[in-house]
């Protein structure tokens, strides 16, 4: 049977071999390189769903931990799956919570059947496996599902990481085994491996033994540095097979999309633009821009001088600046929609600098105008 | 010269007297009776200026207060107006600030060239004269702008009322002199006198007297029983020009708003409408929904089933019930979104209600549908 979820290449960048694609779904096709945004509560935060499909959003992520505490899965179902739920009738990828269960549970017990850990809203006995994430993201109706997994703490001694890859391994077959909608749903297993290069390329090619229909690449941008993420993804993307979509999981930063493209990766989450946004931080061309320091007080221009979207066309700064400052929710309405639509959009050059074969002179281009060659390294 | 702003009378119901017209000013036209969003910062809190338009809204308030205050007249003169730095191109009418003066703080000195205050955001000290309010007002660029004013506080004993309406008037008098955009802005004067319906009649006829472009009934709603409201409307608007607007100030309950129609007013705002929203309390053809109520848990009709809004068209009470009690800001737009578009609408029912003279069958309708023929009088 083909998989719900499928993965056309449409051109490789001939000097790194960075994929532009397309992934079709069953509520529709979106290009690839793809920045999702986040909605983690059924909603991407300040944003509606008419915002996303103008900003060209193809496709969102949603977590299954979240919604399987509020409102719970079972309403969702009820409510007819999480796109009718939420009015989002494109593309949704769900997590199995893995990550959620390692990064928010302070007191959590791995054992093989699963995680024992507690609510970090009430503090409540809780209990995850491989069979109850899918059982709840079914429950969803998520386009994307994700394998249950461990997401090892950074750093990983060799020795946990070698044991936590395997439990994972064992997971993800319990997963594809529990998973009974392949028709309309399509189950991704997660690479694991650390910073460890021969064990990325060892799980990598334990899971596409496996036969997912995709794969995700997880446990990065944990706290290691760049280039130890880039070693790693160049250790695992040679080894996933070429006609399925792969997914770096929690990577936003500008550099990291652009790096993580040129080695193979299709799809990218993270929270970043949104969480920066609340608190009045922008992406834009030319890097940073935090909107509330007192220089933006009478700047009348936009955001970001070479923007297209919504909100570089229609306010200023001093107007976002004035309702960051005052706390107005629409001000972080704003920043929210710029910022995502600055990743959609660095993916949609991105992707024609790839159909172009000239994606190292774009990245040199970008990393220059943002200001990564400049001696200030935490310039995200 | 021909005033900025003018009422065109177009129907008048024949068993009340209510009126349907149409509102003339330099940003465009908009139909009455009307319901004004108000967006106190330079914001309708929430929404976008396309939600805005997106429900028929004609026209917005906003406060010169807060303005002048945040983000300061001069930079929003600076930045083109305020229909510019806030992206609304339609009306836009302006408070006076003496609203403000009255319930935001608690320290004031009233002298006859002005009052003396205090900040309320820190302390600092403020001078606002009728000269002071039309400066910021026409800094603002604001379509509509009102008179300085002292709105009492309820109750007022009669003599205080008469010193005061003596005062507003005074000040009335020096604001048309310090106005100098006639032919950009019009400036409307504001009837007082409490509940005393003999005060209103007399401070009606003054301030008529003084031939404003439009009139503004203010000191209402502030305490005060209903029927109290509904004589000195009664007592107020017979005296007022008939070829003039009339503004009823401060007043958003459904209830107020048809009865206030029925006596001859025009125009309203309220915050009601978005306050209540962001504590999930919305206003239905059936009464208020407080939509954190669990029965409306998995509740997946819309807030009202017989309203036409984006937002009864595209989401589930479970879903906003979700979304507002897990403090997700989109609840809050969905809610505010609906309640806003609940009165712009219910002020179109009653227009077309006038239009064929059926304006008291259609409020005794509403009435009982909304729930206010029930013992609980505290529907809002």
């Amino acid at each position: 049977m083909k998989p719900a979820v499928t993965y056309e290449l449409i051109k490789t960048d001939k000097a790194t071999g960075a994929r532009a694609g397309i992934i079709h779904t069953p509520h529709g096709s979106f290009p690839t390189p793809m920045f999702m945004p986040v909605g983690t509560l059924a909603t991407v935060k300040t944003m509606a769903p008419e915002d996303l499909k103008e900003m060209n959003a193809g496709i969102i992520l949603s977590n299954t931990y979240h919604l399987w505490l509020r409102p719970g899965h079972e309403l969702i179902r009820e409510a007819g799956g999480l796109h009718k739920f939420m009015n989002w009738d494109q593309p949704i990828l769900t997590d199995s919570g893995g990550f959620q269960v390692f990064s928010l549970s302070k007191i959590r017990d791995i054992k093989e059947e699963g995680v024992h850990f507690r609510s970090h809203l009430d503090g409540s006995k809780l209990f995850l496996s491989p069979e109850k994430a899918i059982e709840i993201q079914e429950a969803l109706g998520s386009d994307i599902m994700m394998s249950f997994d461990e997401c090892p703490p950074y750093p990983a001694s060799r020795e946990y990481m070698i044991q936590s890859m395997a439990r994972t391994t064992r997971w993800a077959e319990r997963g594809l085994k529990a998973h009974t909608t392949m028709d309309k749903q399509s189950l991704f297993g997660i690479v694991q491996g650390g910073v460890y290069a021969d064990l990325r390329q060892q799980h990598a090619k334990e899971l596409a033994s496996l036969d997912f229909p995709g794969y995700s690449i997880g446990g990065l941008s944990v706290g290691e540095e760049k280039h130890l993420m880039n070693e790693a993804l160049e250790a695992t993307t040679p080894f996933l097979p070429a006609d399925k979509p792969r997914y770096l999981m929690g990577v936003g930063s500008p550099d990291a999309l652009i790096d993580g493209v040129i080695r193979g990766i299709d799809m990218f989450d993270c929270v970043l633009p949104t969480r920066i946004a609340r608190n009045g931080t922008t992406m834009t061309s030319q890097g940073r821009v935090v909107i509330k320091n007192k220089i933006y007080e009478k700047d009348f221009g936009p955001l970001d001088p070479n923007c297209d979207c919504h909100v570089c066309k229609n306010y200023s700064r001093a107007y976002i600046r004035h309702l960051v400052k005052a706390k107005e929710s629409f001000g972080i309405r704003l920043t929210s929609y710029h910022n995502l639509h600055f990743l959609i959009k660095l993916m949609e050059n991105v992707r024609e600098a790839i159909m172009e074969d000239r994606l190292l002179a774009f990245r040199e281009e970008f990393f220059e105008q943002y200001g990564y060659n400049k001696p200030n390294p935490r310039n995200f």
